[in-house]
């Protein structure tokens, strides 16, 4: 009791609270009355309670993955492609949901006690004088309102839901790096115009189909009488563009086993990745979107305009950072690898962090990040330091994922909030359809009138049904579900989230056979004559001459010396700026930049490009480096191994060292064709 | 306002808390006033603030690793000695926390607004009512009493200030996994006996001297009035066990480069593991000692009954949990690495849970896993998935202890309730130094009895030397810090760490050189004629036979089948219970189990072995599989390899499928000798 003093840090605050000094009642209230002051022992007692449950809850989580594992196994032992583990995890996470919800009855324990006291202010830090002693408490969040005592009841539902900032934060960062990463940057760079289209045209368009189309929807429901709350048309485009966010990860996982042609799957692949980076800038910048006339909604030019530049200077801004952070990883730490993969992971995760803190989206960055990182620092690393990456994030991801899927299915039941409004669920069925047609069939009219290599009606037909939600749309819908209409779109997209994983997810084996799609095209024996160079336009070109003469020397200790390519009078700039490397390496890259960096699952593809590139060049046999101690060069320009040379082979294998035998004939597949 | 009355499920709470129904005042305090009731939008952007600061503050941490990361690859890269990775981590830790205390000044903004309420309880739940928004908090924990103000002011250190169950929930875990998984059996083994007495009864002795001595010094310090507070008997015995748990890091890595003898590294390396988790269980012991008569901390016998039947009961139940999960992870996955990795992974995880929800130990449980792990399912695993597990857990033990000793330096200048009492300190260091003289002398003096290879005195001083503190005490010390007792204590470990860790890291070198310890000894040329079955103790003899012949074959692919190992008798219960596998790789098992799982930085070690048993089994040239893709058998009995199979061994690298050619003779070492 009595005034505490603020006491502030040099600066004077400008806007403080005081003066609200008020009186409020606080209530502790429970069902039976038994008044005793806690002790610092049964303090202790309660938090060790409360952290056993604590360790209970998140064990449930490691078993849902643990048993989605097995059963994925199972799956793929037995080469069953109807259900992938997405959706598998889904439906174990339903499970779940369903026995804690009705078969899980926790007796309630003294720290459920729940104390409502009424002030006017909601700081971020709480002290609570409890006889003589503080406790500090932090702000959780905002409970809604009408839902205030529902929320309180069930304590065990309640301690499986995580922040929502735990999807943004810790699981979405290592999937879309990990999307940027493993980006097949060949395939991907010769359909870059038209991902790009994908990408930026084609979510702008879905997100104004839907909104308009739900506007349309909440309208009539107004007028029918089923809308319990508030729905104005920022709602609504909000909504288009958080489902706007593709995410065709079990379409790809089959495309990838089954060869389904390669451009295909680098249009898809290309659109879902760069989708995400867009719906999330855009969703931010529809929020952003507030007239002046407070709770007016009404359009206006101004708001407008200033929630296009946001758009525009946080993507721009993140993919800068990105971008910058992606080169600045310089490493030459290729003696230590542990030293290395924790440098690369640290540099990354920073990405994030250093976004987050400008106010750009951590998100965002990291995927430019990634995507720079394959394709300037992936070739600084040591060839060990290249698979433990790789192999960390892939694991990151896995996990991210599958756990984000369970979640979801958890989410359905144990979430307290839900708003299912039939109408509106149909009518975002019916838009997002129409969103994903208005993105995919006029844009693919464009392109083809551009295009060499036509996207065809079955890739069309395709395209559009491979257009599955998931996590993205997910993560944007959990973030804020205080009100009425962000509860009803939480519940909406989670339906639609399962419903296009499972129905499109498992239909999409079904649906090549039916549109004819070829499969098991050996994707690089088709394209391996067409040059990335040759086929793409002339803007790409310019750079990709740009990139590999001036930017690959000097972000990385491969390609061309820059004193080769620069002009004479730079000469000593080009010295001081080459790695002394390059000149060892000289035209080592190769396509390293084109090939190396593949997703996971396509390993025997990558090796199938090794194959037909030995073909292409005469008879040189191209040795990787794959493996990480034993390093033999095998082309018959080295003669008959003997029995010596594999002694001394072991020998270096033994001494833990590693053998880096230069190339002795540069093979450049890009500039032969 | 009015009662909130708290609905229960199913169970009725016996003691609830209600007829406190009291009022209380509510302060809402600045400087300056305006009143001025938030609004959404503010709340919003308060939270945008916040998360903005939470981003730059870990941001802070990632710069911090990766600045020790970059200055580590230049000390190796030099060979500088004379400064480990965590001594160095702390430094840099130390110079941030001096430009946090003293250079930064970050003006309040509105988030940082305090309210003070008294209450008569502190729930974990809270409910506050925001001009009819509820807003919930949640409680962080009590704020030290005196220092209630003074904690408030430095908004900055408290942010860059981490939950102290962080470090016990998320950061040793993996540090203790690690230690496990990546012990060296074959030396660990051979002196378990001396490990065991060294880690069970000298932590106990340690932990009994320290106590002593300190209660004499306070004592003193009590009569010449040094004493600021409460300082009982157990909070001397406390002391005493988190000071007693030692973390030799910085000395084994400079034993592993510079290979001192492997049973002197043997020794040190089991000691620090176990009695990491001897100090835990100990520490948790002594809180739960507790006298009948309350606050007389008086020696009662049968509270310390209690205590010790709780040591016997956490530490059993821990060792048991993770055993058995260790166990039970019997993988059959070989087919998809990186399920096999991710499921590896999960199964550690949960095991640290299980036993947290369970009440146990998780750090204890973890470690015991680790060492099951290494033992059984580490030999289950595919070879990728034997390189993805050990990097991958190498990665997060380099990253968690980096973290944790930059995070000690940071402490030194951001913690607030720091008691630093001269006396108390001289106290500590004396009775660190006798506790761990007590320990080291006497015990090598009994085992000397009866060991054969005897622990010489140039041994004792450098185990004596290498007693360093680190991780295990800070986390221990930093869990709670509300008494002036454990105040004194965590100022004081703070202090132990930091001198031992750099005096005594920094001293290995010149003292290995005083000691005369023998360095660059080949540690198998001395000993491989000797194995640990013949050396070892009856008990241990026994043991390893029946592990070898029946555990080994019933819970992994690898070791002789147990229809051979088996009385004929049970013979069908033999074939159900044999891994096929296990057939085809009859023998192949040799020492994997003793040599695969090495020390990180012991690469260069493992190989050694190799090529001595190579030596000792004739001319068989042993090949590991060690690479992930190749695999090449280049024994003479293959005859000259002409380039045919060259081209054919690059077909197989080529096509990514893994070729495993089987040892033609199996060399058992062990059963050699």
């Amino acid at each position: 009791m009595g005034f505490t003093q603020r006491r502030f840090l040099g600066v004077k605050p400008s806007k403080a609270l005081l003066s609200l000094a008020f009186l409020l009642t606080f209530m502790l209230v429970g069902s039976q009355g038994e008044s005793n002051a806690m002790d610092n022992a049964a303090t202790e007692r309660m938090a060790e309670e409360s952290h056993r449950q604590d360790s209970a809850n998140l064990l449930i989580f490691i078993m849902l993955l643990t048993l989605t594992i097995l059963t994925i196994w199972l799956f793929k032992h037995r080469r069953f492609r109807f259900l992938h583990e997405t959706g598998l995890a889904m439906i174990y996470g339903l499970l779940v949901g369903v026995i804690l919800r009705f078969g899980v009855h926790v007796p309630q324990t003294i720290s459920d006690v729940i104390l409502t006291c009424a002030v006017n202010a909601s700081p971020a830090t709480l002290l609570v004088n409890v006889s003589g002693r503080f406790y500090e408490y932090t702000l959780k969040g905002e409970v809604s309102q009408g839902k205030g005592h529902q929320v309180q009841d069930d304590e065990m539902l309640r301690k499986v839901t995580f922040d929502p900032e735990v999807f943004f934060n810790i699981l979405l960062p290592p999937i879309i790096f990990h999307a940027g990463y493993s980006l097949k940057r060949r395939h991907f760079f010769r359909n870059i115009g038209s991902i790009l289209t994908y990408a930026f045209m084609g979510t702008v368009i879905s997100c104004f189909v839907i909104g308009l189309v739900m506007y349309g929807f909440v309208s009539f429901m107004k007028v029918v009488g089923q809308l319990g709350g508030d729905f104005y048309f920022t709602d609504c485009l909000f909504f288009g563009a958080i489902v706007s966010a593709t995410d065709p990860v079990t379409v790809l996982a089959i495309f990838n086993e089954l060869k389904v042609d390669v451009d295909l799957y680098a249009l898809l692949f290309g659109e879902s990745v760069l989708n995400d980076a867009v719906a999330i800038v855009l969703s931010s910048s529809i929020v952003a979107y507030q007239p002046e006339g407070d709770n007016s909604h009404n359009f206006e030019a101004m708001a407008m305009l200033k929630s296009f530049g946001i758009f525009l200077v946080v993507f721009s801004g993140s993919l800068a950072l990105g971008v910058a952070t992606g080169v600045m990883t310089f490493t030459k730490l290729r003696d230590f690898c542990l030293l290395e993969t924790a440098l690369f992971f640290l540099m990354s995760w920073s990405t994030f962090l250093l976004a987050e803190a400008c106010g750009f989206t951590g998100v965002v960055a990291v995927l430019f990040c990634g995507i720079t990182q394959a394709h300037y620092t992936y070739n600084n690393l040591s060839p060990e330091s290249q698979d433990r990456t790789k192999q960390l994030f892939e694991l990151l991801n896995f996990l991210a994922e599958n756990f984000i899927f369970s979640y979801m299915g958890l989410t359905l039941f144990s979430f307290q909030s839900h708003v299912f409004n039939p109408l509106f669920i149909i009518g975002a069925f019916v838009a997002v359809f129409l969103g994903r047609a208005a993105n995919i069939y006029p844009l693919s009219f464009l392109l083809n009138l551009g295009r060499k290599n036509k996207i065809g009606f079955n890739l069309q037909h395709v395209m559009m049904f491979a257009g599955l939600r998931g996590a993205m749309t997910f993560a944007l819908s959990i973030r804020d579900t205080a009100t009425y209409a962000r509860q009803m779109m939480f519940s909406t997209n989670l339906l639609i989230v399962f419903i296009t994983v499972w129905f499109c997810g498992g239909g999409t084996t079904p649906m090549l056979s039916f549109m004819r799609i070829p499969v098991g095209v050996d994707s690089d024996q088709e394209h391996s004559r067409r040059s990335t160079k040759h086929e793409s336009a002339w803007p790409f070109r310019i750079w990709y001459t740009f990139d590999h003469n001036y930017l690959k020397p000097l972000l990385t200790h491969s390609g061309p010396p820059l004193t080769a390519t620069l002009p004479a009078c730079c000469g000593p700039l080009a010295r001081c700026l080459t790695s002394p490397q390059a000149y060892e390496n000289e035209g080592q890259l190769r396509d390293d930049d084109s090939e190396l960096i593949l997703n996971d699952a396509s390993v025997s593809d990558m090796y199938a490009d090794v194959t037909v590139s030995t073909d292409a060049s005469g008879s040189h046999t191209i040795n990787r480096n794959r493996s990480s101690t034993t390093s033999t060069e095998g082309g018959p320009s080295d003669g008959v191994l003997d029995h010596e040379l594999t002694l001394a082979e072991h020998e270096v294998a033994i001494r833990g060292t590693r053998l880096v035998l230069p190339m002795d004939d540069p093979v450049n597949l890009l500039d032969e064709n």
